[in-house]
């Protein structure tokens, strides 16, 4: 078999065999492939698609590039859940421990953030002491003792999609379904949750930017996984302003607590509440609006908050801080937005309050950047919200003046006035199964 | 400048402006750019094509990554003759001599052939003492003095395309019209002759199979040469069937020599009229029927043939070999091939008899490899010939025992028979100006 003819094949749009997908990603990442053959066939797969049984195999061969993690343990109960990014989005936090609460098993690992704002990861280690690697051991003694436990991505995970994304983002070859279903999904699936909740984001703050990208991404992904034997289901949902009021790793942890505690944002409140009812009815075994009851009781019992303490207790997290939240990092330097136009707030564009968020040090560009636990955007006022000029819209936080002052330019072009109330937004599109 | 952005861009079918087509080509050629990114630039520009004017820019900056020589010396009467490659094809030992006796010059580069059968270069070679490697100095003189001087190509010349080429080859993107149009004219710019005459053939014998792609592929060519200050005409011929009787070094020495003498195969004899009368009507302004008669004048008054003997003996070779064709190299193991039927012959497919010739050592697989001059067919019968079964067809030449045996089986395979007389194969399909 030879690289050359798999190109050749492809770039013709006929389907690869079985065979072919493995002779690719095994030479691929043994190295016996070079990259200049490998980006030139992501090229044509970004022109010509895969079909459903070609992505699913592509997926398969990815996910055992390398460990895959042995959840058996948990029977049917074990339930992941991925969202495909967007600002402010907190939700994992918050739906963990309330399917955790519910007898779900939430045993699952997070990534850093790379871009505007940081990842579960970041914003869990905004809480002092809280640890997020693990030896495998702890891993599954405390999601077997509590139900949930939380670490930092293995890199011996589907090292396959690692090199491969390496090679597609600086080929202009990451923007394919295809492609980005089986990255995400080979990870997922090697993470080894039986059940898999996929909130698949849509609109400008996120990478699919219209409903029939996100729908095809969804379908996607949802596909592979029952035809690799787990139960998945996606949720499409809003991202063209950010969710909930937070944005910034310790002051999303703030925004979460107030939601498992039975407050904070409508909006935030209500994706939480619609990921978690598939998180139950998938790993239960139940209608997901008997999930749904369970989740609500969950909060307003206070248990969903119990349990996210002890998730945080067993990785040492300091669970005061989960408590009284005015004990959390807060950046030094801070600033209020004004209002420049009597009317409605309208374009809080994602994108740009979360390049504003970047800015202020929330995020990372390389690898290698910290991030700034207290920096970031708490916004006072949201997209439709009526506004008199001169009325405080938003606070933002940085560890310097510079930042603050990059952060602060960058959010008043995120935002627009209109005279007229705008429509509603959008909360939640489709539930794809 | 960065080259994720022009692959990006091209991938979303825009084209690019000169700067960004320069970036390219000269960080690709000193090594800024990478082979993984330059393969997935490659592939987008497959799918998405590129305009004219892309199209001429990439192939000047090409011409332009190397030397350039200049024939300025000859004012407008240099003229360069391309084929795009075919099998019995022996034209350019008969259309340069023909011109340049005609007055034309034809100080040109020549490559050796990688594939069935061997390059011109090769056939000079099989005549005894034929330098092909000249100083700069003699191959000025020679063309000044005799109106004739063909060389091996300088390797100087155009090195992006030779870059580009050995990139496309091994990552499925050698098909691609402007691709292939910048790739040839890339190297007959910098060849520096005033006039081109392109000859691009097409059928199963050729690279482009259809006429409608041998007729994109000269337009484009066309084009660029003209947009670059060249006078360019493109001659679509046929390719299904090979030219002429003879295939592979010496042979065809032999059958360019005849035509040259005034006999020789129609087709073959008909498209050395054909190109000459353009080579003829762009380097000596006048019309091409014009053109013709001259060539015509000049294989009958032997002017034609003196001038290969003057040109051959000025690069060292033995003309008594062009006066006593027998005394050619001729493979000493040879076989007859026998009609299997009572009919007409027909799919008497160029590629299968090119295969053939490479296996009996007329061509060369690898650059290392040498070629075995006396080696080849020499076909008794053509295209459309009525046989009688038992009937002598081709009579084929190797050095070796087991090289003749491969030969002929691939050679049968080649031919089939009808009852039926077949359509007359068309010869000359199109002028492209």
């Amino acid at each position: 078999m030879k690289m050359y003819d798999l190109i050749q094949k492809k770039k013709e749009g006929k389907a690869l065999t079985a065979e072919e997908i493995a002779f690719f990603v095994d030479g691929y990442t043994d190295g016996s492939i070079p990259d200049y053959q490998a980006s030139a066939f992501l090229m044509a797969v970004c022109f010509r698609g895969m079909t459903d049984e070609e992505t699913a195999v592509l997926t398969e061969k990815m996910m055992h590039s390398g460990d895959v993690l042995d959840l058996s343990r948990f029977g049917d109960r074990s339930v992941d859940k991925h969202s495909t990014g967007g600002v402010g989005d907190k939700t994992t936090l918050i739906v963990a421990p309330i399917a955790a609460a519910c007898g779900a098993v939430v045993a699952k690992m997070t990534g850093r953030g790379l871009g505007h704002t940081g990842g579960t990861m970041d914003k869990m280690e905004s809480v002092s002491g809280m640890r997020t690697t693990l030896s495998p051991e702890e891993f599954y003694e405390n999601a077997e003792k509590l139900g949930i436990c939380v670490v930092g991505q293995n890199k011996a995970l589907a090292p396959a999609d690692g090199k491969m994304y390496a090679l597609r983002d600086v080929t202009a070859t990451v923007e394919s379904i295809p492609l980005i279903a089986a990255s995400i999904m080979s990870k997922k699936l090697a993470a080894g949750a039986k059940n898999i909740v996929l909130d698949v984001k849509c609109g400008k703050g996120a990478f699919m930017k219209t409903t029939e990208d996100a729908e095809a991404l969804a379908r996607a992904m949802v596909t592979i996984g029952t035809r690799l034997g787990r139960r998945v289901r996606a949720v499409i949902t809003d991202m063209s302003t950010p969710l909930g009021t937070a944005i910034g790793n310790s002051l999303e942890v703030k925004e979460a607590v107030e939601v498992l505690r039975g407050g904070g944002d409508e909006r935030l409140r209500a994706i939480a509440l619609e990921l978690s009812s598939h998180m139950l009815a998938l790993s239960l075994g139940i209608p997901s609006d008997e999930g749904k009851s369970l989740a609500e009781k969950a909060i307003a019992s206070g248990k969903a908050f119990s349990k996210m303490k002890e998730w945080f207790s067993a990785q040492g997290g300091d669970t005061g801080m989960l408590e009284d939240s005015s004990l959390l990092p807060e950046a030094k330097e801070q600033t209020l937005i004004f209002a420049e136009e009597d009317g409605y707030l309208c374009e809080m564009d994602a994108l740009l309050v979360g390049t504003a968020a970047g800015a202020l040090g929330a995020g990372r560009k390389t690898k290698e950047d910290q991030v700034d636990h207290g920096a970031g955007i708490f916004l006072l006022k949201q997209w439709g919200d009526k506004v008199k000029k001169g009325e405080a819209i938003a606070r933002l936080y940085a560890t310097d003046k510079e930042k603050l002052a990059d952060g602060k330019r960058l959010f008043s072009s995120a935002v627009r006035y209109e005279k007229k109330k705008p429509a509603a937004l959008p909360l939640i599109y489709k539930i794809i199964s």
